[in-house]
């Protein structure tokens, strides 16, 4: 039994004789206000959870595990051991070991390119620096279920291991033979067999098995974001995830199967995926549905990608090139594609996106396995200020500063008013001090 | 009626007959364990807060400014006028102005080094970037009352403008005359006079007369804390920010008058500001206490600084040089000072630390106004895995991808691969489809 594919819902954007219909500018507002700030319904049961492994630590880890997941775990086999793990990557078949190494080859070469230096001024008074460095351990969480996506762990772990940090931990509540090898050419440190929010909670506040870590990073379910977004300030994380999303912008050049496929190709991850079509060619939004119906045809994931499409998808329709560009810069969407004229140009416009898929030889199935860049990037509209997951995201900053006597001396006047100013007394006398100081010494 | 100093609270740390004693050992855990995570009181009140916001705007944010602040406002009057700015900054004296402008270059001249360049990779077949831009528009948070700090926004706002942000905002509930000229020599474009989480909730989602912005930035009291933490997903925040701390490390050789002026000059803040000193030189901590004890008779600012030497601050002994960094690393401190011998050498062996003073001419005093590098640093633990503000948090990237037909055939086969490993055939198909419009083009 499936749902008949009643074709992407219409917005009409192009202006008519009256303006852009009212009702398609709400709609069109109400798609570019998604956000996963504010609390959802998972927030009490994290909040539940987080409280417990607080409380009684990997006894509330297994007890949780038991409960939600039905795994019967023992607080020693929380990790997974390297016999197992060794054992379960080598069962994997040459075929996917092949895909893997190719994907984790292409994915270091690129993160490698994400440089950070030390940086600052140096003269003969004074050294200032803001020095990198690599933090020491940081947890990837990789979902379970139908979502287990090993291509996940290269994403995520792989970075980390270019940035320098010294133990990196994967939790997942199902660690298949492809995943174990994924995380073995990730070069991940650690495996521990635990998901949901009670894995988040134990490695954000440690455990007697579970080792506290300075950063969580990678999507989960809701009640995953409930808890990340919970022990933020525990530990770093790397942002809160909505659903995935897909807009492809498309002009009277682009080939209709071509834009099915990939709206396609988001729409099967999950029923609250969200999928839309940006076009300035009206019998574009015609061939696309019709390819649609087509390609889902004999999907084997044909009901979710339905769903998804009907009740997050849209085609969209706009008058001309710039408003497909602004069209891209309001959304801010997860992945853009640009199968237009002249797509590079474009590109260098979309101000707001988390990766953007230039030509039509560049589906996001490719950024999602092979191309390099990490496939984890910022969802809900979180484009307009957020960063796909790289290099940055496991390094940190200090500053380093160093005043000889002369450099304070010329400072001085500047910092005693400045600290008089807004009544911090202690902080002019502890430079004054360090003048008189210096004054009897010479 | 003043309260008595009766010296630093000891943690001794060095090993005796028994090994550590177990008293000392405990309290040493319980400082290095605070942190920012985790709900507080105030985070019932920040979402009744944000919710009136949502529903009501600049209505909301009038009236809990009169109900909170005893300030009456208009919707017309959040933001200050061109005139009333101008006039304001105008006002300032000469001798705070000249002190102003120049740490406006010097930390304008700082952040300058913190440069962030597109990286990636290029080839006739392929071409992948992390394209770097700043953020659109900011808000720097400055809050009023006791703790009103022109020196902050400077810290918060030219970070921002080095990187480019086109519009940032200024959210302060007293916009002094000092204020307004450090709002216009950091560069700030807008100013509204509003503060507590109405501000942060307007900004964070838009209202009337307030920009939703991308991100918010700058420490607050508990309620803008909390506000901040539950905007998170809206919009990114800069960081959990706790009380203000200073980790003093001397030996021998550092003069015991400057290990307690600088302690001074953090617990003069805030009655719950941190201040520890960690010496391997015991007659240090007697000196220390006989300095606090006279250094404090005349502080204006006496009974914070003495409330929060009693109750946060800490004498630590240590065996030796070694276990001097251990410490350091174990409480990860906002503001780290070596007053010790040879502090270049160590500093480069401590890994957690906002910002490191080193040597005695390096005053955190002169980190809060003059050095350069910005006094916005992360507290509570943070440095684990913080940064202090910098250029890096107002700019995102943009992954953006190229593929030619070529390059896409050469990753095709682990591309559909891996998709069908995942269960996701449509991302399989995606490709075969592009493979096979390229194979009838030939």
């Amino acid at each position: 039994m499936t749902a008949p594919f009643g074709g992407l819902p219409r917005i009409d954007k192009r202006p008519g004789a009256t303006g852009v219909d009212a009702h398609a500018a709400a709609t069109w507002r109400e798609c570019c206000a998604r956000s996963a700030g504010l609390e959802g319904e998972a927030d009490a049961a994290a909040r539940q959870i987080i409280a417990d492994v607080r409380a009684r630590g990997d006894a509330a880890v297994v007890e949780l595990t038991a409960r939600f997941e039905g795994r019967t775990l023992t607080a020693d086999g929380l990790e997974v051991s390297r016999e197992r793990w060794d054992q379960g990557r080598r069962a994997v078949s040459q075929e996917i070991a092949a895909a893997l190494q190719l994907a984790a080859d292409r994915v270091r070469a690129f993160h490698r390119t994400q440089t950070h230096q030390t940086t600052g001024l140096k003269d003969e008074h004074v050294s200032l620096h803001s020095r990198v460095a690599p933090l020491e351990r940081v947890a990837v969480y990789a979902p379970g279920g139908t979502a287990a996506y090993p291509s996940s762990v290269l994403m995520a772990g792989i970075p980390a291991k270019v940035a320098g940090v010294e133990e990196v931990l994967l939790l997942t509540p199902r660690a298949t033979d492809v995943v174990l090898l994924a995380a073995h050419l990730a070069g991940i440190d650690r495996i521990f067999e635990i998901g949901g929010a009670q894995a988040i909670a134990a490695a954000a506040l440690g455990t007697e098995h579970v080792p506290r870590v300075d950063k969580i990073v990678g999507p989960g379910n809701a009640y995953v974001t409930a808890a990340k977004r919970q022990v933020y300030g525990l530990c770093d994380i790397d942002g809160i995830a909505g659903p995935s999303e897909i807009m492809v912008v498309a002009d009277a050049t682009a080939d209709p199967q071509l834009v099915a496929a990939d709206l396609i190709s988001q729409a099967e991850h999950d029923r609250l995926a969200c999928a839309v079509l940006v076009t300035d060619h009206p019998p574009l939004v015609e061939a696309t549905d019709a390819a649609l119906a087509r390609q889902l045809d004999d999907l084997p994931r044909r009901d979710i990608a339905v769903a998804a499409l009907h009740d997050h998808g849209a085609a969209v329709l706009v008058s001309d090139r710039a408003a497909l560009v602004e069209a891209a810069n309001d959304y801010a969407p997860e992945h853009l594609e640009l199968l237009v004229e002249r797509p590079e140009a474009m590109a260098e416009r979309v101000r707001r996106a988390g990766a953007i898929f230039v030509g039509p030889y560049t589906p996001e199935a490719a950024g999602d396995y092979t191309a390099g860049p990490s496939h984890v990037l910022p969802t809900a509209g979180a484009a307009r200020y957020g960063s796909p997951l790289g290099v940055w995201d496991f390094v940190k900053h200090t500053s380093v500063l160093m005043l000889g006597a002369q450099a304070l001396r010329e400072q001085a006047d500047a910092i005693v008013i400045l600290a008089r100013a807004e009544g911090l007394e202690g902080h002019a006398r502890a430079v004054e001090r360090r003048l008189a100081v210096d004054e009897q010494d010479r």
